[in-house]
């Protein structure tokens, strides 16, 4: 249930065309959706501004289509991360109009006019590696309507691909910036804008690496302030976070 | 050099009443500042919308006196953090008007009105001994321009206490949320609002706490959406970050 | 052997119609079985109130076959954890009437009437993901006749759906709570609880959750009073701890 | 506001010697008492059934005693820790018949008869090191009613020593085991009993012992089945739940 | 080359029968055997009593079988470890009369009277789980001379089982203790007896038991005087090592 | 682009036959090159030395083979590091003349005479199980037109081994020492010479090695005087920093 | 009671002078002495072949000296390890004849003639930081009867130091390598004996030697053969090992 | 005793004027010196290039001053590092001529002309807190003969103040990099230039910087080629590995 059914609602009851008790009914009987194994929290977007996100890691494929379709079922947008490619296909064939992303391993549906996108989320990879994450941040943010600016390939060791980038870059509302080895593009990219930085380390690297830790822990002790972080290879957090401050930029001008 | 400094100076030239050259000259001089031991960024305003902050550890009394004297000279604004009693003393002496926090560790200035505050970001405790990592926070974000509201000791383990202050949260553009042992308390308040939520993991605990990062591990694996966090007892970063979020949907209006 | 036959063994002892060595020997003939690589503890049903379990990682399945043969032999129940499919079938065609379940990757067996579950334990899950170690628990508790009620998906980014479970959760005599990424809802349980609360960190989640290691230190540091722990995806040892405290519940009653 | 109080208000509410709106208005005035820094959950009682513990650490003398007071003012029972020497002696002259425990770290109150301790709670330790950590998990079972009995001094290294003990621990209905270095004495003692074991790993050891880390690790991994842990040196959480568990097998008798 | 040849070369130089310099040529030429990728220390035997033992994980399997028949051609014995069953085969065909143990994962060869092992290892095991690392320990000090005695699956949650095989333990000249998950069982061991007490931590269990570091640090910390650590799942080592205490306890006899 | 084409490029600017914004224009189109996932700076090696390396790991064939086409058109060299057999293949089907190297998992390519390596690299493996990262370092110093020396196998079980290498050693313009397990060849090697000593762990090893850690540890608290270290495994990291300071060694004789 | 003083006790049980009730009801009565926090295990000489050994860290002057006197009274010989110099001071005032070792850190006893030093344990450092725990191990091995040999600051980055030791080595029937920083010593110590070779790692050293940790995991990765590990800093055990190893080689003989 | 008074000595042997039997007397006497805990390696000149140097850091004033002044005699150079202020004082008053530095916690010596440094170290710091590390390495350079230069406060989050100093920095033989935090200048700076990048991480920072740990990862992971990596705040191993490398750049001019 989105805003706009439950603002129905309610002008249905102010308006006495509904009868308090129905709406109480209602308004219960779709709030948690599911039984046994899933237990859809229908009231998310109420208090959140978006649907419940299905993490497909770990779950079967029937448990994703179920929980999926009952999101679908109730909301306008849906978002399904960490699935492989079977699952993605079987979702994609119970949700007509989905799309499959097998990069970054999403499935995403939106009804309405998808052409509306707003403001302005730019993200940047430091090496090629690393674009599995970042076009996870970016379906993300997509999804949740906004416009998405990409930056490939400008890691620290030739500085200067980066600093030509920088007009592109303070345009944006907000910024993602995706590492992997020792992650030290954010404190760079950072430190020559004034817009929100949000980091993403990613386990691209080897040995020292410990599979992202070296870049986490140079990102959460990025000498450029107010940097902040997100789990190793969490593109969807980071494009959750994006797209939120995004929302809120533009929303308010 | 602030942005208005700046603007004046490029009129002139524009005006032909400064040679370019005079300008180029001023322009490098009051870059950088310093010598030896102390280069002090007099463009980050430029860049990054505020002034080189002053981090006081490591650092002698003189060597903390002479960056927060320099700054002060070419700025509307003064931050310098982690600073013990006799340095704050020895900065405010040398600033009239400088104000120590002994809670927070910090010196601040600002010239101007400080009436003036935007916005509202929301800072959230878990327990009393949060409190200096969150006054830290409060001191960044108001120096900064931000109004700050704050609200302690409300740690899930008594979980109506936070619940019934929703209302307060949900008025916040963006939440910062303090907290160690488990650090479970970013997710329950991320779970409730549409506003971004910075999650600062504090070193309050011990044994397995590890000084700090059991919090640290559970704010980054957040199964709230859009979580992002900072250094353990970074204050000053998450409120630096909300401060910049807060300025953006705020000045946007 | 167990309490039953031992006791009829030592009647048969004070009664005099059976000499002493004879008991001796016939004790200590069955206190151990088992040679070479297989040593099982027949006498631990009497110290610990449940015969050996087997633990069927990093065995043969020759070797839990054995294992649990030589036990079901000499006891009223049996429990074997940590099989994959092909061992459990054998194990199943070697005791008839032993049932396995795929999930829990466990196989159970018990004499006598199964309807004397007794007591209540509740075992709580944070999302659909952390079922097989919830699984794992409940069987486990139930063969050691427990009666096990499932709450499922209730994590805390949706706290509502937890609170709403407070009547059930107040009717157990002992919790189970089972998350994995930042292992918070133990906490939040256990503020609205007075029953003893055990906690499970599951390996679910990715990147800084380090397998589980987030959500066990974040359990460790609870600031809800009174929370123990178990192993990382140990399901096993949570429901046995559950059943030992629910049968001393109820068998004071 | 303990049980019996908010038995008595609602017999009044019943018996219509009280209006509901003065009940409501006086149950919620006394919910959540403090302001600023503190904010005692005074309900907690009702859901746990003991009132909120003051937790020492990272607070002033000034803010224990304000948090102690007032717990006191509306409880039967008061429990600080992690208090040193000076903090303790404020808490007893503030709290006349309060008493400091050294050793333990800690400062209780109890009304009523002190006498009443219910079933039995033993506590066990490895070596005399160990004796802070065990002290302060008794006292937390003692003023939560619990009878103790201690055992100490009887590590793996002379096994016999503890083997003694057998019949005295059988006689607990729940064990806690405190232990440093290489933490393996709950494996042992689970292996003996039928009841629930708590583990208490502690800091004592050098070098690879990394604090505690050693005995916990170990601790999790008990090859007994059913030890659940708490944190390192954390004797209060396992007093706690010991004392839980004990009162819950005891008033079902 | 062997103490043996060794002695019958410097006889013939001292009786004058071989001339220094063919003598000077003949030991260097045996003390480095091959090229390229292997260099065989020919030397071993003569400074550490036995030859260099073939390492074969990350070797070819025909770079293990240069090395072993290298070593075969010089020596009396021959200790091929960590290999897997093609390789172990490809040796045994190069070198007639050796011998894969495909439980240890080891090949070995030995010329003269197997019947002659000396003085008594005794090799104990936790748990079933635990056999090859112990197998591996068994088959090493063979070769080496010894007389091996195995106790397994004596692990501490049944103490009595252990306590029982004292007498057996009492007539070792060393005793190797095999334990995975808490690493308990050679404190226990070590505690009964007054023969040196090898550790060896197994990679046996799961989550916290970090594939054998909690054993591994949990025997680093043993209350147990002199216990001595060798690394995970190193049964090679602890072989090693007993037997050449072994065979000094009995040469000197 | 070179250094040898951007000489001649900036001489025809200077006779004047190149006008300059020509040459601005060529010097920029050549700068970067690529679009979407992949950035090539192609001025890497004006500012480096040598032309950028392609990082295999993560790529698909198709990006691998995309950027070593592209910095084979711009350089007289060519180095892709961490390649599977493969896209090893499809890059010398790409690339007339290059050469793939199985052990070192490479590809390389040399316009000129190959002949002319110059100084001398001296690589230095503990174990025959070190070879392919050291490999990867020979083909690395190689391609960069260093000599390069390999001596293998001489870890410090038999120090005499590598003693008799001292005078090979002596004559290098900088050693590369490779070693896994303890990681303590390159103290010894450093203890012994006045070169540069460049040392690189490998994940050779099993257990409480951690793939590699405590190699690196052990080399970076090396006590023999100016050691330095590169990553787990990084062949490629030590062969290029040698053939860096063996080429100033060198043309500045 | 020793050795002696039970072969007395028994001979007249034997001889009939000693009636076995009496001999049973002396037996236990000695057993375990000690009430409350102290439990001093009587028996450990008989099962160890060395009295319990007081480990001073933890206790308070008044725990070490009432353990060490009532040790005192039942054995030849005494050793309290880890004491500050005040607690030493104590127990020799106590202990007439005791003498303390400030570098050590023990207090040291023995009765009868203490020229009987048998055997020969060799003790080597590798630096002049790491004498404190090689004191600790020396104290330690001739309190138990042997005969040390100390060997200092023969550190691997010269490795002719240590070479030209070898023949003294030679001579040992037992080795203790004492090594901080990368714990390279008992590699290359081990590679030119036949001796059993005990390493401990020290804490000297600073950053990533992780206070010894690096030394730790060095040596336990040993690529020498049968290298035993204790703690770090674990000199006492060691001493303790090496003296069980060289009695056992020189009882023999 | 260096390299001249060796040649001297051999010309005499070779000249006949000195018997060969004196002359090896007279070496091995040099050879090593001291007894007990210190043992000075006089031939390090030989085989390094550079005296012993002395690591001040957990010995005694007494020691540091008898290794310091045993050095000295024998040699033209003396390094003592990690003295706190009174042992620096006594090297100094025992060493005529002897310089201390309070901030590098050194004390150095040098006979002969101190303004014949050669060649060009740069040393650049990321921050005024890294200064002692830096100036650490900059005394070790300059001891060793080379002519450092020193570049302060260009940390990455202002990227144009490192940008403005290319032109210094390629006029380095060899440049170390100091920094803490994230440590990403390392890579930044290698980058820019062809000359050896040696990274050193420090132990400036707080929370998840893990007391360098985070820069030292970070540093082994660089994206830029070639950088090696020394331990946490090793200055002098920087330093010594700079002046090694800038020697022979210089010598072989």
């Amino acid at each position: 249930m989105d805003a706009v059914s439950l603002e129905r609602l309610l002008e249905e009851v102010r308006a006495g065309t509904k009868p308090v008790e129905d709406a109480v009914a209602q308004l219960r009987s779709v709030a948690v959706s599911g039984d046994g194994d899933i237990r859809v929290d229908l009231h998310r977007e109420l208090r959140r501004g978006f649907p419940e996100v299905v993490y497909g890691e770990g779950k079967t494929t029937d448990q994703v289509v179920r929980a999926a379709t009952t999101i679908w079922e109730h909301h306008e947008a849906l978002l399904v991360t960490r699935v492989d490619g079977d699952t993605a296909k079987a979702v994609c064939e119970a949700i007509p109009g989905a799309e499959a992303n097998a990069v970054a391993r999403t499935v995403t549906a939106r009804r309405g006019d998808a052409a509306e996108a707003v403001g302005r989320v730019a993200i940047v990879t430091a090496g090629t590696s690393d674009l599995p994450v970042a076009e996870e941040a970016a379906v993300t943010a997509t999804v949740m309507g906004a416009h998405v600016e990409s930056i490939n390939d400008v890691g620290v060791s030739g500085v200067h691909r980066l600093l030509e980038q920088t007009p592109v870059l303070r345009e944006a509302s907000v910024v993602v910036v995706v590492a992997g080895m020792e992650g030290a593009l954010p404190s760079v990219v950072a430190g020559l804008l004034d817009a929100p930085v949000i980091a993403v380390p990613t386990s691209v690297g080897y040995g020292a690496s410990f599979e992202g830790l070296a870049a986490l822990l140079a990102m959460l002790n990025s000498c450029a302030s107010g940097v902040t972080v997100v789990n190793i290879d969490n593109g969807f957090g980071a494009g959750y976070a994006a797209a939120t401050i995004n929302r809120r930029t533009t929303t308010t001008q």
